[in-house]
């Protein structure tokens, strides 16, 4: 028999629907939120609904914000001529966690990847030259992920502003702390010892 | 800055509260959500709150369902003297999938965890027990996963059913299909060779 409840089969489609999901963890998701007491459920999805009326990304960097424009950019605070370029908004609430930036952010939306047919199209990429203009940027810090895609996307930003009189600059490869240096990866080891810094 | 929004927040402390979850996962699953396309998301908003409004452990053996009591349950043609036992209401829908059985299910609702602090009384067992003297039940099928803990809970309720007049039986262990025999694990192996078939 086909006893799977038609309502349980649509869920399990739209979750699977989700990058990094499959059949078996959209179940597991499905029977979490079914074996939990229902008042806890129904309230996770309200956040999720709240979430999706509410939160949308900034009209200036695209950061996830409540507001149309986000406090960030709306700051009197923050220095308006450098602007760090990253992938996602977890990765400028990442690096704010830090403390140590005070500029602008632009939420790229991902990076290129020729494989998953992304295209500099897909990115928001035409928006953040037209921030540089209308900012009068003096500064990129391209803050993509350290990988293959992530450094092709940098690289790409940084040969479009090339002509610019933009300084412009990349997060530092290096040890991340805590590591175990037998067993770091020739390349991250090799710029750890290229950028040796004096103590 | 803590520019992180709040109702952004209470999403992934949601979402990170489920098992299997944490906090980077939690953080994919709304930043997916968000990245989509705003009407698609809202209705895989829409099918988790319908999944659940409607659907509810059937009365009777617990399985996800539509209905107070599952079609199984309420089935006419269905053997309602063998209850297959299965952890969890997918366990019963995989084995639906074979046409193989055409009993009753028991859903146990998880398995026997002393680590986890699951005991006797966070499963359907006394349901279990009071279904076998209510339906005159002559077998039981027990279908826990072939885990140590599966198989705990397994043997546990063949303990408690041994002095009933009730055929008490367990899903075959062997090979999988499509398995490579150098990689089988001993016990597998074993079971396998144990119970080998006459071809």
């Amino acid at each position: 028999m086909d006893v799977i409840p038609e309502i349980l089969k649509n869920v399990i489609e739209d979750i699977s629907s989700l990058p990094g999901y499959g059949e078996k963890s959209a179940q597991r998701f499905a029977v979490n939120l079914l074996k939990m007491p229902r008042k806890d459920a129904i309230n996770i999805i309200k956040d999720l609904s709240l979430m999706l009326e509410k939160i949308h990304p900034c009209k200036e960097c695209g950061i996830f914000s409540e507001e149309e424009i986000c406090p960030i950019c709306n700051s009197e605070e923050r220095d308006k001529s450098i602007i760090c370029v990253v992938e996602e908004s977890f990765d400028a609430f990442a690096i704010e966690k830090t403390g140590k930036y005070n500029g602008l952010y632009h939420i790229l939306g991902g990076r290129l990847s020729p494989l998953e047919g992304i295209t500099e199209e897909d990115l928001n990429i035409s928006s953040l030259l037209q921030r540089v203009e209308k900012l009068k940027i003096k500064e990129i810090l391209l803050a993509t992920n350290p990988t293959v895609e992530g450094e092709a996307t940098a690289l790409y930003i940084a040969n479009l502003l090339k002509n610019k009189d933009i300084t412009i600059s990349r997060l530092a490869y290096g040890l991340p702390f805590g590591a175990i240096l037998e067993n770091a990866d020739e390349f991250t080891l090799t710029k750890a010892i290229e950028l040796k810094v004096k103590i």
